[in-house]
């Protein structure tokens, strides 16, 4: 088949990607995106357009388009732009080595926060030797916010580490792992807000849950609770999440993602005592796993069979 | 039973033990260690010894001791002290909410070596936005020093968790856990180290392990591994570590134990960018199942059972 590939990502990564494309579905015809001299998107024919971060209109010129592959799994930019063609099926990034990252970095940040690692952290910085007293994992409770692909691994991981776990979706829909709670809706957020220690939000980015966490949702977490997020920067409104660890009403934020990314060097996250800023690496992308899933999403539309992970535009993920 | 009981710990904490061990184990008539006003110990009749850290010579003129029982897991101290009634069995603590905590501690300090989390906490602390690439767990080989209670279990999490995880005991005896492999004796600690880039130390200080630690073990170690010692501070020659991690060729060091607790003020680790403090707190004994480990040991010792967890004064655990 002929595949366009239009990605703006550095030089390196892009052509890391290529040879893992390339690798693990050969015997294509690739055509990587590339603006003529006037700066004008040159009218392509090709069935698949496999996409990062795609130039803005870059797909609005393909013709023949049978299927859209992210190489990322949120997908939040491409629903909204406009110039991307609605009517092709868009299929969102499920890489089980991306999955298997966001488990290792949960279990890192809610261990963390359990056993008082951040703060031992800053008792270094002071030559301060101070014991915390020691709780049992199933005397914490923690409120996983998702119950996608991620969701439901990290709720499970963290089940199975003895956390009392509870996980809530803002649509009702099947059970989730097998010793976790689900709840759904604004009056089950409202109840798990009020009972969870740590708050773990891996929500996708839709424009349901765009700016969820906000003065509003961190009133009703408890006092002295912790918020992760390993989601995306859109759902926090920071000057609120400000607010709330200054007035110290939240003890700490682990933050992975951020409005602007990379983190502007005089924002007031990186200083902060009660903030563990992470490059947005809670996740990343493994290119040659992420490879093996285009590639069978490729042979499933030469057979004829539907995509793996189709995004419902409606719902936004 | 009369059960003596000789600790030095601050009082709250001697408080708090009485009453978890008095709940555990009602019935029985408690005799508390107090010194003469002459500073001598006096003469007392006792079926039980519970100690913790007791007061040297505390031991020595309790007469009638069928058992002594240490709250705490090492007991190198009260093997090594002449003081203590050689002929009277010891039993240390293995308390499984203690080895729960060890476990945490572990996956948390592996996964945030392989992952980068320590080394993002100083990115942080200079406003620096750069991500680490990213590798899977099986591509981390983690050799865990140590194949007791505690390294079987943080072992078998770590391979549970994707790790390459090979343990090393001094001799060889029953295998370890499943996907687990072993090595033993002065060459396979020598082929261990030559492979791995997490070593995590959970050995008992005995004659034998004391000072294993030092320059020699070090310069074995391949260039760039990280070492986590949640052993004790004995097993490590503190010069030999800082030379290694000053000269870089060990990138990274966990430290929770220390040759002198609480770690002074002036000691180098504290400002050193490549050493994580931990304040002895990788794994506490929790006070109401190690109450319940010394409930089932009175019970046996009451039906002429054999007790669980007795020392072999000659291996020193």
């Amino acid at each position: 088949m002929r595949i366009f590939f239009a990605a703006q990502l550095d030089a390196d990564e892009a052509q890391a990607w290529r040879v893992a494309l390339q690798t693990a579905a050969p015997g294509h015809d690739w055509v990587v995106h590339a603006p003529a001299e006037d700066g004008a998107d040159p009218l392509v024919r090709a069935e698949v357009a496999v996409v990062a971060n795609p130039p803005p209109g870059s797909l609005a010129r393909v013709q023949g388009l049978r299927l859209i592959q992210s190489l990322w799994a949120g997908v939040d930019r491409l629903v909204a732009d406009p110039t991307v063609p609605a009517n092709v099926p868009l299929a969102r990034m499920v890489d089980p080595c991306m999955t298997a990252a966001m488990v290792q970095s949960s279990l890192w940040a809610v261990t963390a926060l359990h056993r008082g690692f951040f703060a031992y952290a800053r008792q270094q910085q002071q030559a301060q030797w101070w014991q915390a007293p020691q709780r049992r994992a199933e005397e914490v409770s923690v409120l996983v916010l998702g119950l996608g692909t991620m969701g439901a691994a990290v709720s499970a991981a963290l089940a199975a580490q003895g956390y009392a776990v509870t996980a809530w979706r803002r649509i009702d829909a099947a059970p989730g792992p097998s010793g976790v709670t689900v709840l759904h809706g604004a009056q089950g957020l409202e109840a798990g807000l009020a009972a969870a220690e740590v708050v773990l939000n891996l929500l996708p980015l839709t424009t349901h849950t765009r700016g969820l966490i906000d003065a509003g949702f961190l009133g009703r977490m408890k006092a002295g609770a912790a918020l992760v997020n390993f989601g995306r920067g859109g759902h926090v409104v920071e000057a609120d999440l400000l607010a709330a660890l200054d007035a110290g009403t939240l003890a700490h934020a682990v933050l992975d993602v951020f409005a602007t990314e990379p983190l502007p060097p005089s924002h007031p996250f990186w200083p902060h005592p009660r903030v563990t800023v992470l490059p947005h690496v809670a996740a990343l992308t493994d290119l040659r796993s992420a490879a093996q899933v285009v590639a069978e999403n490729l042979a499933r539309l030469q057979a004829g069979q539907p995509v793996l992970h189709q995004v419902d535009r409606a719902r936004g993920y």
